[in-house]
């Protein structure tokens, strides 16, 4: 048999033994789990830091890792607890809009409310549904309960969703948008280098006040200090100040929008 | 055969090599158990944090788990390496207290003096015992070796105990006291939820100057900035300020006296 | 078959998925192989402290271990990725100069430019060589593949050094040199304990304006705020200030000579 892959990520950080626990628990039910920690340095409640954060991620997991992410600002509340199969993963997490930029590359092919309390732990507080609840489920999937099992099945299009804006074509390129600030400052939009052709240098970048011209392949090719625009290492067109921070210098963020033009 | 886990716990952090060089030296004892980081955010020497720690994770950790914990201000004294069997668990540390809470609840079946330095690595450094005495032995026992056989037989009673008082009834009620300070400032008390019953706000909770009205089920359920009493996610009765520090603005922390009574 | 074991280091920290997503890669390879982390903190390219924590750590490490090791100030340049087999371990690297002080100790049987694609990821970035290109090939050297089969083999001698300097003999002692400055700011040098005979109250320890006299088993041997020299757990000689910071207070650091005699 295959060593099912659990990946955990979450918003707890590491001082405490939020994660220790949620790996006891699954320790007790999958045994053979290959638990994996994507991350646990989200911001707290940060959910669109981690949806991006899970879609970079995810292609490089093995195909059926079962992902286990627990940012829950609704916890306690009647938001639903809930699983999703789709591009060949299983996620379990609280219903909170985390998958949509995943779900808009890759269909939901099965969506669970996560309500049948048997695959529970026994006591369920309020307040920490990672222990109680998506540590259990995700352990029960890799033990081989099929995902159908774990609840009530509801319609992939009643998950909740984020505002996550998709590129738009333009007469002359692209009108991307911002979708993640990393904590070096440099702004990540939502277009893929992929749809980005030579010659490099003919493109032009405008971001609120910046102009960038031409797509870069690496820091070093602009001088200090001077902004620079590239494909980063996670497929994407980033814009950077070289040693600045271009987040905090050119004052925009996530939602900006950026156009991407060539002529 | 099933997989043994071991959990560790340390106040290390992660930013050096101590974890890591204490898990090599476990793989190349017990290749295949299962290593758990419980945490390694302990406060530098703080064992009363760190038997919190421990009391409130145990419980979600599967059977004949192997908890390694390494909280050692006395390391380099004359201090005992020990290690105790108690409520299906078995717990490899230097005698520094650390188990008080749980021997209170549950007691020792087995202690031992881990004197026998054939489970110890070759060379035993006065500094770092977590390396050279404590990932060793617990490999040892995850490798299949009798707790008894790593030493001499202690009696439990001889284990070193530090302060961890217990709730006491009272004519309407309970005098309990706080036992730890979470880092966002809520206060937990050795008060456990399960003894205070329904109508929840008929309660009356003091502790220095704080009067609190009423246990709640959520934060939520106070204003911004009042203080509230509610049981929680470890099963202890807690007191905070909503989205404040109740242990800053109070100047209350371990040892307080709460009451908790009911007319 | 025994579980291979990978250890990682990096200083890549743990706030972002970087880690997470090269031990995604590696499950996908080497499904049972046992994952450890040595540490993710070390300073940002780092090379000497990364360096010597792999130098102290890799003892502590089973036969056969892969150390897979991301110190990469060269990433995206002509720099060579390389394996090489020394002492019993794999070692899976940029090109830095990583492996100088344990080749100064044991020769490398075998070196290897890890330039065979059909080991690395499909799309190798120019940014994130830990994902796409040392996280395959040392997850493949745990699957079964030989070390030479990655790439071209080439001379040992033809790896980049880093300045390691070896103490010397002079005719009452040694001349050593700091190596390393601790979080504490305690200076270690690269003069073993063995090296060093008694009567230990004898040796004189010469650093800059310092002098200390004797060389003690710990730290409480001496008053607060004084100079202390001893043996760490690491085995080597060290200077500190006992309760302060050897390398603020002294001005000393990374290089510094240190005179230890004895008359």
């Amino acid at each position: 048999m295959i060593r099912p892959v659990i990946g955990l990520m979450t918003d707890f950080g590491l001082r405490d033994t939020y994660v220790g626990v949620m790996k006891g628990v699954i320790a007790g039910i999958a045994p053979d789990a290959n638990v994996i920690d994507v991350t646990h340095g989200i911001d707290p409640q940060a959910v669109h830091q981690a949806a991006y954060s899970l879609l970079i991620s995810r292609p490089y997991f093995p195909a059926d890792t079962i992902f286990c992410c627990v940012i829950d600002p609704g916890v306690g509340s009647a938001r639903r607890a809930v699983g999703v199969r789709a591009g060949g993963h299983t996620f379990i997490y609280p219903d909170n809009g985390l998958l949509t930029p995943i779900l808009a590359e890759t269909p939901a092919e099965v969506a669970v409310d996560l309500d049948d309390d048997q695959y529970h732990l026994d006591e369920v507080t309020t307040t920490f549904h990672g222990r109680d609840i998506f540590s259990p489920t995700s352990a029960h999937v890799a033990a081989g309960v099929p995902l159908e099992d774990l609840g009530t099945p509801i319609d992939p299009d009643s998950l909740v969703e984020i505002e996550w804006p998709q590129p738009e074509r333009t007469p002359d390129g692209w009108k991307a948008t911002v979708i993640h600030a990393d904590h070096f400052g440099n702004l990540i939009t939502n277009l893929r280098g992929e749809e980005l052709s030579a010659p490099y240098d003919l493109w032009r970048i405008e971001a609120g006040q910046v102009r960038i011209r031409g797509i870069h392949t690496t820091f070093a090719d602009v001088e200090l200090g001077q902004p620079v625009a590239y494909v980063g290492s996670d497929g994407f067109l980033e814009l950077a100040v070289r040693q600045g921070n271009a987040r905090r210098q050119w004052s925009l963020g996530l939602g900006t929008a950026v156009h991407v033009e060539k002529s």
